[in-house]
């Protein structure tokens, strides 16, 4: 059945990002390092974690801030190769590029953009693949299914933090796969929200 | 050879306490949930790792803040069984425990402290406890030989950082063991410290 999953790197102490993004360097200082996993560094079972990542989703959803981010390095064919739905505010009209990837801008909200990505994906998953903000408010949502976390064994002091603004009451995770490699631990968790426990009046003791 | 190693348990989210610590409750809300995989819910590997981390060392050193929150649930004969060696600023004499443990209050410093650890310590390991302000400082100044870092599958939202003011320039981790369970991952690195990266005139490009 199509689940909605979210995968991101992060780094030993919790960034998403190199130190000192800004706009002239979005992804911070030496930039590179949280994603060598993926490309320079990988082992034959990184690729295959990023084949599977790749071949599980139908479509993309990502944050506005990470779009305008990428859009430029990952040009014409980009890498994704399916419909990348982006989370804005500002309506736009779709944007098509060669080999399959074309972008949306949902406007809807979290639940309007995901229905959308979910229709079409079909019977396949809907990937939301950052940043930090988009991936936490659909965990805080309730929308996620599964979260996956490549671990970098790397310290960078600041940066964008993964759960900068998480308010985790009722968000249960249970860790479903771990696979390690020398530049990630690949930790997989299903998630589970027991509304009881969001419900400040039904809390447990 | 004898090492210095430090051992913490953190939330997939960063933390070494629960949600709101205070000196009513100094671990925070619903304590436990961290420690879980070295008590109740422990498998067999987890108490390998339990019993591999008590034997390896000959010595303990923690903070100040640790041994006050931990002396009296610790009770009498405490859980170490060997030497404790807690940094602080306050002298004091020696407090004789049952059971091999003693703890000795290092006023000295770092340094001072740890060389005091590593005699008590003969062949074996120092390892550093904790908190995480104590975990880091010796991190920071190139004394850890060893991290390793159990990561429990929750989120906690707020409580103390393990990594709250590290700068981590010039600290280089490769990991050295990962071994996963159902409560925990335990992830072991080795620490490397660049004399280049701290040196600001001999920074590298």
């Amino acid at each position: 059945m199509s689940k909605v999953t979210a995968d991101i790197s992060m780094s030993l102490d919790g960034f998403i990002t190199e130190p000192n993004p800004g706009s002239e360097n979005p992804l911070g200082d030496d930039p590179g390092r949280l994603h060598d996993w993926m490309f320079d560094e990988k082992t034959a079972t990184d690729a295959e974690i990023v084949d599977e990542i790749y071949a599980s989703a139908g479509a993309v959803l990502i944050g506005k801030r990470m779009f305008d981010v990428g859009v430029e390095p990952w040009g014409d064919p980009p890498p994704f190769g399916m419909p990348v739905f982006v989370l804005t505010h500002e309506s736009r009209d779709p944007l098509p590029r060669q080999g399959g990837t074309t972008y949306y801008f949902a406007t809807g909200g979290l639940e309007a953009a995901l229905a959308d990505a979910r229709a079409a994906a079909g019977d396949k998953n809907v990937g939301i693949w950052g940043g930090a903000n988009t991936v936490t408010q659909y965990l805080q949502a309730g929308l996620l299914d599964e979260l996956q976390i490549h671990v970098i064994p790397i310290l960078l002091g600041n940066g964008v933090r993964l759960f900068q603004d998480l308010s985790p009451a009722g968000i249960e995770l249970t860790k479903a796969r771990s696979i390690d490699t020398p530049r990630a631990t690949h930790l997989r968790f299903s998630v589970l929200i027991s509304r009881d426990d969001r419900d400040p009046d039904r809390r447990r003791d």
